[in-house]
């Protein structure tokens, strides 16, 4: 008789404790120029949960015309900051405490789309997960993976 | 009008290339004998996912009584390594090249379960992420998750 | 004419704030159940800096007789613990967020020795590198490297 | 009677197996359209060594003013990349498999630097650590630490 098969994803915490998250994850991302420069678009935000998009540039690749790892990971980062901050209470802000990044494919196509989720809320500490995949001729691949820790800052003259 | 929510979670590639993957990852998990002296169980082996179980022990705690991360971090690399080992061919041995681990919670309870899957499969590199859930009165909680990079390794005298 | 060369490490903040770090880092590793179970011993202990010694021993190896990456993870996350503690007022206790770690080479010989540091002290994380070594025939090998964050705890009924 | 301090940092593999590895590096670099859209300069360049200098620029800032974590990333990444490629054949390229990399302080001042050092060198693995400093009014400060894995790739049309 065959065993049942592992069971599904962890719960993923999804209360918002601030009921504004929304325009002001929006708010936030629109004042981090690095996103504007490289043409980044915030694609959702739900609970826990944020995806952005960024078209392919050539003038962000690296020596082989494949998307930089730096680039990728600045996606990924902020999705996670952003998913982060969708939990957190309004006067609280984000920061990246540390992240790490799987590169698993070349990255090319049309665009990627990081799309990152809380795993571990907490009043101080939030741990994130990112899947990015590029889209190429109407088909996604999964072409990075990271993994990062969020701080939860307030009382620092820091706001998102 | 609702954008539709952030797809679900990348495709986990699940062909076996060695029909025999079961009994080879039991015979080499046999062979670890850290897992032995620990008391860790593999618990489920299908094609690029494998669960392995760890009854509570005092002696594998840290100083205030949980789970020592190196005890969790043990049991998730081997899941981590077995689940790449699923997909490798006959002739290949696994090696872990490194790992990142977040504990997100103190890991007390029954038992620990770490479930790993592949993220991505390849002729050289295996990335893995697992979960490890705690086990305490019927229920369970994420207390850990990694992801990891494993190496397919052939013609070095090393077999699982 | 050459341009000098690439500067050293970067310094590592060293003051201690409980003068009695020592004894408090003693005491708290002999409480810790894993490190007994494995036969590890506290080696040096200095002002943001902790070495942990591990003799080798077969029961902690995987399938091709090295020592587990679970193993060697457990000592350096240990090292990179107290290293942090070293630093820490007297009523803090340190628990650890996250870590990573590269496998260099096969750990094998007489025994390994995990050297850790803190790369950057603070209020709540701090973060600390660890090089592990293995030691055969009185000569020592990088077998693996690790960074990981550490986490300041008070008032939460945890103490070290 | 005291012990001897804690050792000094491991060994730095230093044979650069390509004569030519200066001029290769910076060629390279030159294509990393990535380097040349943010204002990256290739510093130094030593077998099994590299340093990247980027002057801070507001276009490359998160919501709070400091340099976002994925422009010290990319900085970070590409100073491992090629302290990687050093050590190389002259028919390999390099590519980044993963990195971690922890945010220590605000990025900000007049510019940063990423200095990159290969820990360990093989035939398909290496791995590598870069420390970022701010620059500010002379002073130079740790703002990240990157630990990352690259990738020796022969034979796939790849070239650096």
């Amino acid at each position: 008789m065959k065993k049942p098969v592992i069971p599904k994803k962890p719960v993923i915490p999804s209360e918002a404790r601030d009921p504004n998250f929304g325009p002001r994850v929006r708010a936030s991302f629109a004042k981090q120029h690095l996103m504007r420069t490289i043409g980044a678009m915030l694609e959702d935000v739900e609970p826990g949960r944020v995806a952005i998009r960024l078209p392919f540039r050539e003038d962000l690749t690296q020596q082989h015309g494949f998307l930089h790892a730096g680039t990728i990971a600045a996606v990924a980062d902020s999705a996670c900051g952003y998913a982060a901050l969708t939990l957190m209470p309004s006067d609280a802000a984000v920061l990246s405490i540390e992240f790490k990044v799987n590169m698993l494919a070349p990255a090319k196509g049309e665009s990627i789309v990081a799309r990152a989720e809380v795993i571990r809320g907490g009043r101080t500490i939030v741990v994130c997960r990112a899947d990015v995949f590029a889209l190429n001729d109407g088909q996604e691949k999964l072409v990075a993976a990271m993994q990062g820790t969020m701080m939860v800052v307030t009382g620092r003259d820091l706001t998102d």
